[in-house]
């Protein structure tokens, strides 16, 4: 064994079960966003926080942006994402979800891209987040699963069975 | 390079990176008990949803029963579990910190002993849920994470600032 290889069991996730992981978290908060109705992702929240569009708008930002820093090294300030100046995110629900699919898809594309080396190099996401591109992956996985157990609580204060969240197919 | 050995650049988490990913996890949750006061950790939820102390039963349940299958092949079912049926669940903010702490404890003593090749092999967590180690483990945390945002809400509709998301120290 030379000392760019190491044993098979020494690795936990896999690329290819890292964008599984990532993707199958996504089809859950896409039937999160379909399980609003279109009045309720825009103009309602719980305890003063953002509405559920609006948590969105930071997931999408993040993933959209997030795939392509880590492919092309190149990142938007954090000031130039969306959810932190005037936002233009969709204003439909339609539109949300149609967004959504396209991110998903460039997700798709994108991740064979990756050099496998990468998810080891340290980096600064958006300018200011510094880690190692696994752990920054690990963290945008995060913060949609935290902002997406918050739309479930907005779901269940409005009478609303949130999507089950054991189901990622 | 033989069969059982893969480049280093195929491994995105390495047992110890996802060690620390859980700790970190839930350093963040124990701040988030912490941040509760004493009566509405146990009385207080939203939208008909289950009070923070009983989600942190859950959580509790899954890490500390979770570890020990890890290690041992040998899972509680899930209907042994404390939250599924008459809790013992500590019954003071100041007991299921202590009873936190050891589960702390507990992992960091146990993961050592985890035979490196066990993160990809099948295994039926709490006799139910099936699949890979790597996969059942992040599912763990994921529950964690979801839940904690969850306890977030309750937290705002307190008026009570929930600790920083992005803070895992």
């Amino acid at each position: 064994m030379t000392n760019n290889t190491i044993s098979v069991t020494e690795t936990v996730i896999t690329p290819q079960a890292m964008l599984e992981h990532w993707q199958g978290h996504r089809r859950l908060t896409r039937r999160t966003i379909e399980a609003f109705p279109e009045d309720k992702l825009f103009g309602y929240s719980v305890g003063g926080m953002r509405s559920f569009s609006e948590l969105i708008t930071e997931i999408t930002d993040i993933a959209s942006n997030g795939i392509l820093g880590i492919v092309t090294g190149k990142w938007k300030r954090v000031e130039e994402l969306d959810h932190y100046g005037p936002t233009a995110a969709p204003a439909t629900k339609a539109a949300i979800l149609e967004h959504w699919d396209e991110i998903t898809a460039d997700i798709d594309t994108l991740w064979p891209q990756i050099p496998a080396e990468r998810f080891q190099e340290v980096d600064k996401a958006f300018g200011r987040y510094e880690g190692i591109i696994s752990d920054l992956l690990l963290y945008f996985i995060d913060n949609e699963i935290h902002h997406r157990g918050q739309g479930y609580v907005y779901l269940r204060t409005l009478g609303i069975e949130p999507p089950a969240f054991w189901n990622r197919d």
